[in-house]
This record gives structure tokens, C-alpha cells and sequence, in this order.
């Protein structure tokens, strides 16, 4: 009988992991709390209405149709036992394995202040997205029907907090929408004195971009109409604002429809591990692994992607911490998938080497920036041609030739139209669910 | 100031009249409790994975952005004073009006048994094809999990209650998908075992079409592979399957997934009215109109679509009740704009007359049957040609160009490739909804 290999989580590390091990003699079982494999870096185009679920989100078992020796099944892992090599599922049925894959991914962390989650939903799911779709397009309906000044200007007023890529794209794009996309439909308000803010709690957006690019990406985002709050902490989220700390002190943000873009925490599976297996767990909650992706003791069990607490080993130079980005995550599917079938040809497990390939954000229209390590050193460029670079780039690595079209075909109507293809909300609209009220429809 | 009309809901009905508005010099305020029109038409498509949900709804406000004099507001309408012209909404609000359109439609009816609600979902909302979409996809999802081989077999016989348009269409698509879509992607169950059955009261499938062509359509059911039941009549629904009795005696059918397309009832709101102005409603809850789609002491007040029991006055004939369909709708809905017209310039009101163009439905894969009045007489053919039919009559109808296009896309591409690019479940899964439990996602 073949080696038994299950994959927990089918996002990009867990997907690249099953397509590597196409080389490798064993059956493989992916497991996933949702049907379908989310191309996460469009998600927030679902969230602003540009574009519908399935052009990002392609069912897994189709993923897997003429792979013959890929299981897919659809539950939730709660439990992991180490030494019966067994996984425990929500529904108490049990997995038997015999090399393991943990890739179970990060979910948004409130820091502790899980009362935020109902007024300022994070962006990790489809269900997310709609919620925030909802919340957005709501929030200009109640305005069209609100007669008071003050609470139509505080529902025109959306709040994005945390300024990473997610955070910027969301921002930018709101703007969009409420200066190209929505004016002209409304007869009582007018969607151009909508305002955006970006609240960030460090000293410029982007972060991982280099500072220069931070800089550009700000201007650019004013220039989109967002207006960027730097070194602002949030100290308090309720259904009608924000509180935040500044350098000039405290001040409230009047806002209906607020977004979380800030926090991210490793799964919570992550926990499961340690107690199954001692491993120890960072700050953010990620199971710190060995060079070759495996826990301390237990080379039969690899953890990958935003779970993992990675280090990229290059030849000759000191162990970097791998960036939770979906390339890191393919490579350590890969590279999980590659040990797995040395282990079984009895050979050396490589270590984990993260090959950095560059970093790109977008903005909005025409707007992004782009950091390439190339062998001649960093290109770097920002604006349009960073904007058309990202572009293609992502519609590249759409999983799946129709979507790449779909979403292409979307995005150039979008573009020359301004119009945006999934503006519908589900659910009975305001009578149930008012912006402020955090129904899940 | 110009008179105000108030259109009430925005199906074919409404969007009709308020886009025949554009002749009068009146201002319009068209309210609906969603955010788009629907293409009721195609909502199974949504149901079973074949279209997402923006192809077939449109953006209420975005239909009507050049139209200066129309006013779109989100909300729903609980109560109607014909003196004080004034229609109450569910949050308090209050529109005034000089002229009303109520074109609120029509819900499904469980015959006063609701409780058959929670494990028999209709289809007239997008909440509803996504709940009709999510067991559906759902069940094939618990039966590859599911060892014991009574269940498993429990979970792969599907039920759709009520012959007509939809219940035909849902039952020929859902064979389709087993016999045509999922084989291949799973490794424990054929999805080709699944089992559609198609329960239907009377003696024959689409009542409102010529004898022959039932005859034809439950053939051409038959060759999808759909068990067609007729003259069975719905005793019970659990969560474990159904009850029905025919002329044999009592049977009951096992199935976790039943679908209900038997009754519609009109919308509330006829009560409503009912209680403002004294009008007379029929079994199915349907307003009795005046001639001209007015009520009777109420000239300000018409009621249009399928909220209507409205008669058909063709010169010289006898009256005819109008069916339930959308051509109907769009016609109630010039007819009422006209009148309003005529009313303000002080002529007299014309009667209703509905031209029946024909009636056409949907089976699956090369399966329709049409049946169109020519001056030549009936024309009525089944089939290859029938679907052809269907599929371009659909698609011309759909609201939009993009939208056109955007459909006859993805059935190009279903149809080379027997894919369904929507077969995304958003929210978690089997782990927290399982087929059964009717959970709202």
C-alpha cells in the first residue's frame, strides 16, 4: 500500500504541495474547510464589487479531476495525534496518515479585542468579502435615505485600518468607487464627498516595500482621494467610529462601515500542534519549524505557508525569515513535497530556501508599486507601469485559464466603463440587515 | 412640482413601468428590498453553479443612472394609506406619492405548512439559489465522506418538488451536473449513481403548455435521467426525505436535499393594500384590478405583475386571466405607465390586454420545448431547436449588454466543457452546515 500523505488547508502552500507530489509514489488526501482554493490576492476586488466569487475561487476537487491518487474531501481539522498519526475531524471522523502537511494558513487577529470583529469585519474569506461588500454599498444606500447631515456624512465615511497591501488596496479602491463608479446614481447625495481613511498604526504604508516605495504608494493614494492617517493606533472600535491615538493625542473617527486590514494570527491548528507535539509557537501564533520544514522530532510532520514560523536557508549566508506571501508559501509546498519524496527514497531532507523574487502592491487605478530583485539588483518603479506590471502579473497566476480570462474580461470593462460587475448585495438590503447591524446574510 | 410616482418593487413589472415613465413629466421613486433586478429567469443557473450571481442581477440604481427624474431607494414597504397617499416603510419611513405602482410580486407557499421551509427551499431570492447551490453541492460533498452506503445513497437522491418552469429546469440541471459535471472529481461515490426525482401533483409536467408538448419535455426529462413523478402529492418534508401519495397509496422517498417549486403566493403587501383600500384578493393572495389595472375607488392606485389578478381585454373576446410570467409583467407595466399618462392629461384609461407571444421552457442540455402563437397559428417544437431557442430568446432578454455577453460566455464554456464555473460554496463547509441543517450562510 502506498504512503499515505494529507494535506490540511488548500490555499496556495497546500495546493503547490499536492501538485509537487504528482512526482512522488503516494496517495495524497487534501482536506479544507471550504470547497473551493481562494486566490487571496484578489479577494478585496470581491469585497469592492469588481469582481464575482467564482473568478477567484475554483472548486478544489476540480483542481485535482485527473489527479486519480488526490482525495479531496471538505471538513475542518480540530486535532492532530502524533503518535497514532491520526488527524481528528470537527465531526470526530478520524484521518489516518502516514507524512503530514499543515497548511492551514492565518485567519485576522484582533489583538485580543475580539468585540472589534462585529463592527470592522477582516478580509480572509468569501464570506468576508461579502460581508464588507455589503457593509460598503449599504452604507451609500442608508446615506441616499438619511435626511440628518451629520449621520449621512458619518455614513459616507468609511475607515480601513492597517496600511499592508490588503489595507492600500481597499483603501484605493474605495476611493474609486465612490469618485468614478457610483456618482451620477444617487439623487440625494453625492458619492464623490464619501471620504476614505487609511488608519495605520506604524510610520508609512507598505511596510515591507522599501521606504522610498512607501512614499509613493502614499502619494498615490492621495492622489486616488484616500486620506492616510500614519502613526494613528486604534484604542477603539464601536457601530458609529473609531478611537485612535496620535501623536497629537487621542481622536475620534466618525465612521459606519469600518474595515480590518490589521492583524493576522496563525491558525488556530497551530495550537492543536504544539499540544500533539511540543513544538513551540511565535508571538503571532506560527509553529516555528526546522530548516527543512518539519517539527522538532517528528520530520513526518511539515508545517508550510502563514502557519509556519519559516526560515530561508541560502548557502553561505545567515537564516531570513520567509515573508507570509503566496510565493513563500508556494515554495514551501514545494519544497515539502520534494522532502517528503526524499524521505521515502531514504535520502536527506534539503533545508527550506526562499528564493524572493520581489514584492508588489496595487493601489488603485493606475496606481501601484513594484520591487524586483533582479541579478543586476532591485528594479524599482511605480505608477503606471507598475500598475500594468501588477496587472498581468496577477491575472498570470490566476489558478486556471477561464478565470484568467473572466477576470481580464471583467477588468476591462471595468476599466473603460468604470462600471463594476457585482455590485448585488444578497439578503433582503437595509430592512435587515442596516450597515452598522453586522448581519451575516 | 411634478407628480410623484411611486413604483413599488422592481422586477420586470416595475423596471417596466418606470422605464415607460420616461414619457410623462412626472418624477419617479422606484423602491425594492434589494439592491438589484433580478433575471428571474436564469436564477437556477445561480442555483446549480452555472452563472454567479451578478450575470443575472443588475444593480437597481445602475439601470436607472441617466434617468434624472428617478429616484432608486433600498427598503422595504409594510403599509399603504390610500388617503393621506403614503406608504409606510419597515423602518418607519414614510414616501408620500400622487400616483402608485405596487408591483411587489410574488414568494413561494408552503400550502400552510412552513415548516417544510427550513428542509424545502424555494427559489425566487439570490440568498435562495445560493442555499439551493450550497446543499446541492453540499451533498455530493457529505456523500464522498460518508462510509455508511444507506446515507451515502440518502445524500445522492435529490427531490424537487412542483413540475413547472423551475421545478423542471432545477431537476434536468441537477442530472446533468451528476451525470455530466462531477464524475471524475471523486474518488469513493460516482456521482452518476445520484438519483434526481421530479414530484409533481398533477397528471403532467408544464401545465401551462399544450398536452403534447408535456408529453415531450417528460421524454425529454426521462432522457436526462430524471425520474419523473407524477400525480403525487406531497405529504410531508423532514430532514431525512419526503412523503407522498399516489394513486398506488403512501410512499416515502429518502433525500437529503429537496427542493420546493410547487406554490407561489403573492406578496403581503396585498394584504396591506387590501386593508388601505377594500380590494378583493384571490386564493393566492392575489390584488382583484379594474379593467385597467387600477383599483376599484382607487384610479392613483394600480397593481401590476404577478401581485395582480389581472384579466386580459382583447376587443370582441371574452377577458382572460393573464398568466404569471414576465412577458405579462413587462406589459402590466407599460400598460400602468400609460395609464398614468393618460390620467394626468385628463383622458380616459385604456384596459389591460396581454399579447401572448408564446411560452417556452428549459429542460437541460439540447432539451426544450416552445410554443409560439403566429398569425400563422401555433408553432411548436421540442428539442435541440427548442433549446437553441430558449437559450438565444434568454439571453437577448438578459438586462444589459455586458450581462448578455458576460452569459453567453460561461455557457459556451459550459457547454464545450460540461464545467460549472460557480460551484463555490462561501462560508464554512459541512463542518458547520451540513446539507441537513439548513443552516443560512
Amino acid at each position: 500500500m502506498r504512503p499515505q500523505v494529507l494535506i490540511i488547508g488548500c490555499g496556495f502552500g497546500g495546493l503547490e504541495a499536492a501538485r509537487a507530489l504528482r512526482a512522488a509514489d503516494v496517495d495524497v488526501t487534501v482536506i479544507d474547510k471550504t470547497n473551493h482554493h481562494l486566490f487571496q490576492p484578489l479577494l478585496y476586488q470581491v469585497a469592492t464589487a469588481g469582481l464575482s466569487a467564482p473568478s477567484i475561487a475554483a472548486p478544489i476537487r476540480h483542481l485535482f479531476r485527473g489527479r486519480h491518487r488526490v482525495t479531496t474531501l471538505l471538513g475542518e481539522v480540530v486535532g492532530i495525534d502524533a503518535a497514532a498519526r491520526t488527524a481528528t475531524l470537527k465531526d470526530g471522523a478520524q484521518l489516518r496518515w502516514d507524512q503530514l502537511i499543515v497548511a492551514a494558513g492565518a485567519t485576522h487577529s484582533y489583538f485580543g479585542r475580539d468585540d472589534w470583529a462585529a463592527h470592522a469585519p477582516g478580509l480572509k474569506t468569501l464570506d468576508d468579502a461579502f460581508e464588507i461588500r455589503r457593509r460598503v454599498l449599504l452604507a451609500f444606500e442608508a446615506a441616499e435615505r438619511e435626511d440628518d447631515p451629520a449621520r449621512r456624512a458619518a455614513l459616507m465615511q468609511f475607515a480601513v485600518i492597517g496600511a499592508g497591501p490588503t489595507g492600500v488596496e481597499l483603501a484605493g479602491t474605495l476611493a474609486e468607487i465612490a469618485r468614478h463608479t457610483l456618482p451620477g446614481e444617487f439623487r440625494r447625495i453625492d458619492p464623490r464627498q464619501a471620504r476614505v481613511l487609511l488608519v495605520e498604526g506604524g510610520a508609512r504604508v507598505l511596510q515591507a516595500m522599501p521606504e522610498g516605495l512607501s512614499e509613493s504608494a502614499r502619494e498615490q493614494l492621495a492622489a486616488l482621494g484616500v486620506e492616510v492617517r500614519l502613526n494613528a493606533r486604534v484604542t477603539g472600535i464601536d457601530a458609529e467610529g473609531l478611537d485612535i491615538a496620535t501623536p497629537s493625542g487621542p481622536e475620534r473617527l466618525a465612521s459606519r462601515c469600518i474595515v480590518w486590514a490589521a492583524g493576522v494570527a496563525a491558525s488556530p491548528l497551530g495550537r492543536a500542534l504544539a499540544a500533539a507535539t511540543g513544538c513551540v509557537l511565535d508571538r503571532a501564533g506560527r509553529v516555528v519549524v526546522e530548516p527543512d520544514l518539519s517539527l522538532k522530532g517528528h520530520p513526518d510532520i511539515q508545517v508550510i505557508g502563514d502557519l509556519a514560523a519559516a526560515q530561508s536557508h541560502a548557502p553561505g549566508r545567515e537564516p531570513k525569515p520567509v515573508p507570509g506571501v503566496s510565493p513563500g508559501a508556494k515554495q514551501m509546498g514545494r519544497c515539502a513535497a520534494a522532502n517528503i519524496g526524499r524521505r521515502l527514497r531514504g535520502e536527506a531532507t534539503q533545508a527550506f530556501r526562499y528564493r524572493d523574487y520581489g514584492n508588489l502592491a496595487t493601489i488603485g487605478r493606475h496606481s501601484a508599486v513594484v520591487d524586483l530583485g533582479t541579478p543586476l539588483g532591485a528594479l524599482r518603479f511605480s505608477g503606471y507601469a507598475a500598475w500594468l506590471f501588477w496587472l498581468f502579473a496577477h491575472i498570470w497566476f490566476l489558478i486556471g485559464f477561464r478565470n484568467r480570462f473572466v477576470v481580464l474580461m471583467d477588468w476591462a470593462w471595468a476599466y473603460w466603463t468604470y462600471d463594476r460587475s457585482a455590485r448585488v448585495v444578497a439578503g433582503r438590503g437595509l430592512s435587515e440587515a442596516s450597515p452598522a447591524s453586522g448581519a451575516r446574510a
